[in-house]
């Protein structure tokens, strides 16, 4: 048996679980979990806050582990290795998307970590707040033993989902790039824009994160409940990353696109956020939307992170104390995510 | 004294008026006017729809005319030459955005053709509704004359409208292309999607647009109020061109959008749209806003459009019927623009 956090319902706090993981098919590779990330979508879903989701619950999607045991077909790793396992553990493997290796956009829809069913019809899929997980190695990532583990597990959801539409979007030397928002996903398009060598501006509502914002590497701070600040920079950027999942109006950030200005949306607020005509037709700007990344382009990017030394700044946590973490995060009290420490199951 | 039809506030009918153009300048080209496009924005200005409205208010900005007299610097005109005015008669002329000919997009915004106030800082500037337009040469195109004029007036905001959107998100053979929307805007947006060697579906609520979409080169109709037949186009077209100016929520045609897929915005709702996030990282879907065209493709269309044959199709009016025209036109009754003859006048 798997031991695991569940949620039962969307009410009732997370508590211990037991369950069975199937049985290691020939391309698939059995990994102990070391840590698990702990990401905004899991409160989402184990809240049902999305709708439809799928009871008994064990979230997470930023998995960072250690190869136990591989099928006999498997090539690419060997049992020691380290591996990662993302937001996605399978996609129908034919469609044009999965042929190009964007197997997020998979025409049948790509079978998700957790909270969703896999392939066989009706075997729940169950996530990284887990002892171990077997996926296809086709969904499995090598990861550099040289990076901090602990750090690394981000990566797998916050660091694709940033690294992914900042690159779509040519982000390059002197490009200006701003980043609404410092949380799990804002703290790492900072880091990776930054890496990228663009001039990056951190635009919050907070001035307490200017100081932080620095500290990771953002050039300059744009205070965005600052009116004057903002009317300032207007036409601005070049690329904004949005990733605000709470209720806002579009048109605020895109005012200070300047032309051909993109705005990369990738907070999922509950409420369809209204966005201006009239801001969108100034200076030809765009709205762009972007889910985490491919399996080539996940690979990539860690890759990437091990030859920059790029890892999230993260609190790790026993499991024991996952629903504290929940309320913490509601109230953005982390710097800048929470980390369960597996061991502790 | 030149005649013209003015609003002189929000709510009377337009009426006859007379004011005086300035005198020709170095590098002015004065034109007789022969025929004026009406476009959905001058009633949206003349009632004061988009607020900060200038009266006395003469509108109209698709100008089509014959040349009277030219400048002494005026190296492009000559008498006798048939000339057209779009949306926009000046722009700062140094900024990085008018260097390259978006003078659209200039950094301290273009000076409409009427409701605006002149780089003078003083001087109305007044539009088409009249007998004759002074301009400087720069924001003047070169028609054929062996376009139908009349045809070819709505060509200077409803064609380069959406030409320019089109061009940018490279609708080229076999481009699978949703025109939302068939008026003014939409059907010329189906012209040139056509011309382009895209295949064009007219997306529409009236099924009584079928045929005409059909005439007019449509290879595909999408009725958006049958439920089935949108499902059925979920993810399918490449580009949308969305000219719908009423109030809707974008997530409909967002959903119709394969990878990468663009929704490319011209039309203008007056409450701003709601858009869904969830839409948006859905296949990486972006929405792009677009306004009218720089003077280079301004000028590129309208020579594409003489070596294709290109026009609108028109309805025209002697200008006594405008205020009924308008009428007409907010119960879409026009196929597909009305264009006044100025002989009329």
């Amino acid at each position: 048996m798997t031991k695991a956090y569940a949620a039962k319902n969307a009410k009732d706090p997370l508590a211990a679980f037991k369950f069975k993981r199937r049985e290691v098919r020939p391309n698939d590779v059995h990994v102990e979990i070391l840590y698990c990330g702990v990401c905004h979508s899991d409160i989402h879903q184990v809240r049902d806050e999305w709708g439809e989701s799928i009871y008994p619950m064990v979230p997470g999607h930023e998995i960072v582990g250690r190869v136990l045991k591989v099928g006999d077909a498997v090539k690419k790793f060997k049992p020691g290795d380290i591996a990662g396992v993302g937001v996605m553990v399978d996609s129908c493997r034919k469609c044009k998307n999965c042929e190009q290796q964007m197997e997020q956009y998979c025409v049948e829809d790509m079978t998700g970590t957790y909270n969703a069913i896999e392939r066989d019809g009706k075997t729940i899929a169950q996530g990284g707040y887990s002892s171990n997980i077997v996926t296809d190695e086709r969904y499995v990532y090598h990861i550099s033993p040289k990076l901090d583990l602990k750090a690394v597990a981000p990566l797998l959801c916050a660091g694709i989902t940033t690294y992914s539409p900042l690159r779509y979007a040519g982000v390059t030397n002197g490009t200006k790039v701003g980043i609404v928002g410092l949380g799990g996903l804002g703290h790492m398009g900072v880091k990776f824009a930054v890496s990228f060598g663009a001039e990056v501006t951190l635009i919050s509502t907070s001035p307490s994160k200017q100081k932080d914002a620095e500290r990771l590497g953002a050039h300059k701070f744009l205070l965005s409940t600052d009116k004057k600040q903002m009317k300032a920079a207007d036409s601005y950027f070049d690329v904004i990353l949005n990733t605000i999942s709470a209720q806002h109006n579009y048109k605020k950030y895109l005012n200070l696109l300047d032309l051909n200005g993109k705005m990369l949306v990738v907070g999922l607020p509950s409420e369809d956020p209204r966005t201006s005509p009239f801001a969108l037709i100034k200076n030809r700007r765009s709205i762009t939307g972007s889910m985490i990344g491919g399996t080539k382009e996940t690979q990539e990017m860690l890759d990437y992170c091990a030859a920059k030394n790029i890892v999230a700044d993260v609190e790790v946590i026993p499991i024991k104390k996952i629903n504290e973490a929940y309320e913490r995060m509601i109230k953005n009290d982390v710097r800048y995510r929470f980390v369960i420490d597996m061991s502790t199951l």
